[in-house]
């Protein structure tokens, strides 16, 4: 089946339209027409192989809403018209530890990108939802509970909301604890809104002065310009868990400091030049940790949707046509949209 | 009370015999003959100042053990002729989270150290156990249940046993785990003892060929030389808990690559020179931690010490003279001890 996709055919051309090929829905898999589709830096990273190993052509995407219009015949949990989502993952091995756990972003044999990963579909690699359609294992696609108005606004849900709420959920966050959230972008966003309707007391980091009203508006109950030093030291020795979102390096001292005994600063976002190593002496008189988290799972992925169906809980997003992804990629660069630009699929069609 | 002890009056002066004050015994206190004291880093660090701040003279010496000379009025615990310890600590505010946890290695108030911390008496900072004799609060004296001829190999029990039993306790090391120990000297030798008599299967890891018999001596199940690739990576993936009592600067990334998911990487010592910072994809992909532990509380300290005398666990020592300490020292900075110096605190009458 021929699709209308947006990608790249190599790292210095810019994206353009062109023409993939879907598989036919096998007996496990749901054909999803796609509504609407989040725009990550992930999306920006692999597309100028700024990770390297970029597989070309390269179509990005995997924060996809949709909706069901053909299952394969062994399918049993969705039906053509049921709104869907898509997110990062689109198979895994399905019989190693993490897969048995629920917890296939961990797959210890390595789990299916939504792009950018082999498969057997043609060209072999996976192309993701820039496109208008897309077919996927029925264990991978996602219910969408919110109401229709709020589809676009849910796609970001499927990658800044999942690999927020995974780590707030793995440590505990909610009601009696206090949980910081550093970074208010496409994840930190999330991270806010989330940790708020979770229950917990929310301290927002941002290094803006602009973005204090943002952050208490998304729900944080105090907000600290990291630039502060007193600001800062206020809340020494005072928080279980940080979420530190920001992937740019800097110094992460400043916030195990912060930290109370057995506490624990979560990284979700790989810096591109080293942070400045950390001071191991901070982590011993404390007992404290760093840690990283990946997305999510699938089940807790659904999970994280469920609740944010009953909370009324979505992204803040800027709508945009397809064509105008070069632009949203420079601004996405400079920090320019609150907080994430989410592509109208029907766009695609132009 | 006049004791004879041996310490230091300045950062670049050797170590001498001097005599120091006790305090006569409080109601709550514990007057303790020394018999033996163990010789650890952070008493060549202490007395050469290398952390900075060392207040002088400086008597170092936090591994001790003797017996109960004199009890105040108030002390029901412990009675003249008792065998005793004391550890790295003889004070901690007694009202703080950590304190009300039996932490108080972590006091928020700040524990008071067994030598170089601030203390009423002469000469205003604690002076530790290279001494005939000590005065210490029974809350911070422990029981020693070993048989008398263990004594002197008992002593590094009271810091090099603790920093590594909390750890190992705290991150659930027993039957059915993988623990890993790098570094085999007066830390990690205790680790790999502590951690086979508690079930877990041991691996230790070090730079040296020379020490792998000695490890599997110690109580390891498997010994990895570091510096071969294809035994570390042999084990890419499988710990639940490695413990790193190496203190030198070092890449980290080689050992969180050996751990599972959700697996911790715990550093018990401060380095000189920062390591070089940590790949943080490393912890993302597998939601691991690079954590820190600091020496144990007082109770898990008793606990410690009860499991070594029910399984017979004492430290490898060399057994020394204190007229010796600083050659001793010079051999400890070169690693060239199995694995601990203890000092007969009876030629301190010398």
């Amino acid at each position: 089946m021929t699709t209308k996709a947006y990608g790249a055919h190599a790292a210095d051309k810019p994206l353009e339209a062109l023409d993939i090929q879907r598989r036919a829905p096998g007996a496990h898999d749901v054909q999803i027409d796609i509504a609407y589709c989040g725009v990550c830096h992930s999306d920006l990273h692999t597309v100028r192989s700024e990770w390297g190993g970029t597989l070309y052509p390269c179509v990005p995407g995997h924060e996809i809403v949709g909706h069901v219009t053909a299952v394969g015949s062994d399918v049993a949990g969705f039906k053509v018209g049921d709104t869907v989502g898509v997110g990062c993952l689109v198979d895994s091995c399905q019989h190693c530890h993490a897969c048995d756990d629920g917890l296939e972003q961990y797959c210890e044999n390595g789990f299916t990108g939504t792009y950018n990963s082999a498969t057997k579909d043609a060209p072999g690699h996976t192309l993701g939802g820039y496109s208008q359609r897309i077919v996927v294992d029925e264990k991978f696609v996602l219910r969408i509970r919110h109401p229709e108005s709020q589809l676009a606004a849910v796609a970001p849900l499927l990658c800044a909301g999942i690999t927020t709420w995974s780590p707030l959920r793995h440590w505990n966050a909610g009601p009696g604890k206090k949980v910081g959230i550093v970074g208010i972008g496409g994840l930190g966003h999330m991270g806010i809104k989330l940790a708020h309707a979770m229950g917990a007391h929310v301290v927002a980091f941002t290094t803006s002065e602009s973005k204090r009203q943002d952050a208490l508006d998304l729900g944080a109950d105090e907000v600290v310009v990291s630039r502060n030093a007193d600001e800062m030291k206020a809340h020494t020795g005072s928080f279980g868990f940080i979420l530190n979102t920001v992937a740019a390096s800097h110094d992460l001292d400043a916030f195990t400091r912060l930290l109370k005994r057995d506490g624990t600063l979560c990284l979700v976002g790989v810096p591109e030049h080293a942070h400045p190593s950390p001071n191991v002496a901070a982590l011993i008189f404390g007992r404290k940790a760093i840690a990283g988290s990946l997305i999510g799972g699938i089940a807790e992925t659904q999970e994280m949707l469920d609740f944010c169906a009953e909370h009324g809980i979505v992204s803040d997003i800027e709508l945009i046509p397809v064509q105008q992804i070069d632009s949203a990629y420079e601004r996405m660069v400079k920090s320019d949209v609150k907080y994430r630009f989410v592509i109208d699929s029907a766009t695609l069609a132009a």
